[in-house]
């Protein structure tokens, strides 16, 4: 693997397998009383977060801890970086002070790449979400999600599943991540949404584009929703609230719709009665409650393997509490 | 023990002495020059506040620190929670995490309830405070301060000591549990307050009512004073500041006429000038400052016992010490 | 050493030569994949900041982590603080929990001497940063930095190395602190700064005071430039932006007149094109980044010296390791 984690576009299949297989060691050792590893003692995994994201800044900090690193929060809002100290200066501070990871947040696309590309930092560079362009360990998470109900287990990709995603993909970077990564593990993947929230240029990605729900839902193996962002509701190109829950929400008829063994994805949270009932949003078929739980496996494995080493995850925490005897 | 605390009034006498003889126990360690425990070493103990209040928040960080949980601080401003995310979402955020224990601080009152007797959660609740309701460890470190003060000692309760609970009755959680839980470890409690600030249906709880400190303050063990919420004193039943602290506030005067081994209490912070003087504040028998190191040993206890096993609570943390050897 | 660490100006020669050499062995962990120490485990480090600072709120943070102290984070803002608690009764409020140390910033010049003078707090009270007054540990950290340079190591001091402090010095702890560690340390410090921007007094400091950069910059071992506050540029007393710049600025033309070995410091971060050109701050004269790093060791040598003992820290540390085997 790279020392970075920048982009699922990145991610070789070897790569993403490899990510979900460790998660899917780690995700073990949730069920035990005593939920940590040694692993990460002594090193520093820095959350650097110029949007306020609670869930994920807490799902990395959680992932952090488990595997027994310091975990710092710095929240750039109130602090010299919102006074006009540049990324640079931040950077060069976090890396003066030895961190080992940067965990990094921002709202514009691209800064996780600068960061990691700059020379100013010798740790690695995890993107927890840049701008519209990319959000890969949700990605990761969904991949993941999504392996444990559609295939037979760890080794194994999503080849020749298929997966629509819906909604507001023009300012989606979950919606950009996951068509890399499902590509990538083979999957199929449609997106759907109002023509007016469609990106430019997505022609060239990998997937297929519809505008009709209803003719694509039956033929899924899962159907993400995307959390609408109600803040961009007012804008020109969008349709009305209830005009867009009517068109592209996911309701309990088209849920019934979809084949016997396919799921409904969430990133979170969900707005129940916009992009999603309350019906659906509660039914044993939404995995956006599991997907919070996997998104801590998915970061444990991601921290892991960038600052850990080689050897397989749990089997080198072993040996490491062996060592700390 | 049951799994949640949400209401000193559902505490039995014996969960109560329990809880306070373990605080008797862990109160100890903080004497060690290393004054930790390894008793809940890879539980996450998630402080989720939706109120500010740094001070319930540290006091239980302390606490779950010194037992060495993990702690993850979740602030509800500026989160998810803030832009219409459900307590319900939260709460299934925070399970899918892993969190052991949730730290709940709510606006509103019966919050930490429904989310104990939601489902949602699979760890234990702790309230730490909901709206006008209930702050039961706030109730727990007032009466472990109390026994060490007026009886002789553990296994103690507080059967026959009277005490009186002077201020803003009708919005003071402090005063509610206190009264439930004196009650029930068998002391006779008085509240005293200005008609216009004393609860409806008060003819219930089991308590005496007074609106004259001056009546009471010569017969009580202990006298409680609530702090005035400013922000509360221009409502039109609110007398003016300096009458209030006429007639309910405490002076030296008041002070000399309680019984000579009589305590003063204030769950702090202290309004000086307001319901208590400086003179009164500061004095010997003034156990402000005793109470907040009590109720790091109590949230210890509660922590403890929630989430630890039924052996007594250093003992167990002895063994674990070993085992870890 | 004494208890607490207020004011460089308090610091012996001894006292600050037992620091610069306790952070030297310190910071040769820093090297080691585990950077961690046992040293302070179960101790507990507050950080108490009135004031926003997230560099040296995380530079303490990442110190007392890395001696396994447990660290707890106490925003005065938004707590009951702001809203009139005294600075009394929120250290009776640490005091309480047990803080072995706390570690203040403060707008007010003097608080952190009340606080640890008070009687209120029975541990250490570091200075992070106090109004106009003081900021000790950057003076140290600079001083660290100048002794890495321009001696031949530890138990060194600076005896005879001329420092030259060009900027805002009457608004500046910076400035203050490190004339009075240098002066300690044997250096000849000169402060060059516009004559509105002088304190005070200044005659009674152990410094020169020139009004020429260009005069001095020829013959200084270590120019250390003043960061400019921009929200103080309008106050009438104040240059114009551009005129600052041209005559306290330090631009590649002043920096080729610095003798050889001379080096540039920068408490960070830096205005680049204010009073730092950004060739000389990405220049390899300039030490700003090595002074943040050389700020975690400094913080650790504080801390462990007020809270750890009196043997070598990194010796103790290795007992300690074996002791907890």
């Amino acid at each position: 693997m790279k020392r970075h984690l920048i982009s699922a576009a990145d991610l070789t299949r070897d790569d993403a397998v490899l990510i979900l297989d460790t998660a899917e060691e780690l995700a073990r050792i949730a069920d035990r009383p005593i939920k940590k590893l040694p692993t990460l003692r002594g090193r520093t995994v820095v959350n650097l977060f110029f949007e306020d994201s609670t869930r994920t800044r807490i799902s990395f900090e959680a992932a952090a801890k488990r595997l027994s690193a310091d975990v710092i929060n710095f929240s750039a809002k109130g602090s010299s970086v919102s006074k006009g100290e540049s990324l640079k200066d931040t950077a060069l501070t976090l890396e003066a002070m030895g961190a080992d990871a940067v965990v990094i947040r921002h709202h514009d696309s691209g800064a996780p790449h600068r960061l990691a590309t700059s020379g100013w930092i010798g740790g690695s560079v995890v993107n927890a979400g840049d701008g519209t362009h990319e959000h890969p360990t949700q990605a990761l998470l969904d991949a993941f999600t999504m392996r444990r109900h559609l295939t037979s287990g760890t080794g194994q990709d999503l080849a020749g599943r298929r997966i629509t995603i819906v909604g507001d993909v023009l300012h989606s970077r979950v919606a950009r991540s996951n068509v890399h990564l499902l590509s990538t593990l083979g999957a199929e993947v449609t997106l759907v949404a109002p023509p007016t929230l469609v990106p430019f240029g997505v022609e060239s990605w990998p997937c297929e584009v519809s505008y009709d729900l209803d003719a694509v839902v039956g033929k899924s193996d899962a159907v993400m929703m995307l959390r609408v962002q109600r803040e961009r509701m007012h804008a020109a190109f969008f349709p009305t609230e209830r005009e867009y829950a009517r068109r592209y929400g996911l309701d309990g008829d088209r849920m019934a719709r979809m084949p016997e063994h396919a799921i409904v994805m969430h990133p979170g949270p969900m707005n129940r009665g916009m992009e999603i009932t309350a019906e659906v949003a509660d039914s044993d078929r939404c995995t956006a409650v599991e997907q919070v739980a996997n998104g801590v496996s998915i970061r444990m494995a991601v921290l892991y393997l960038l600052l850990g080493g080689n050897e397989p995850a749990v089997a080198a925490s072993r040996t490491a509490t062996e060592e700390s005897k």
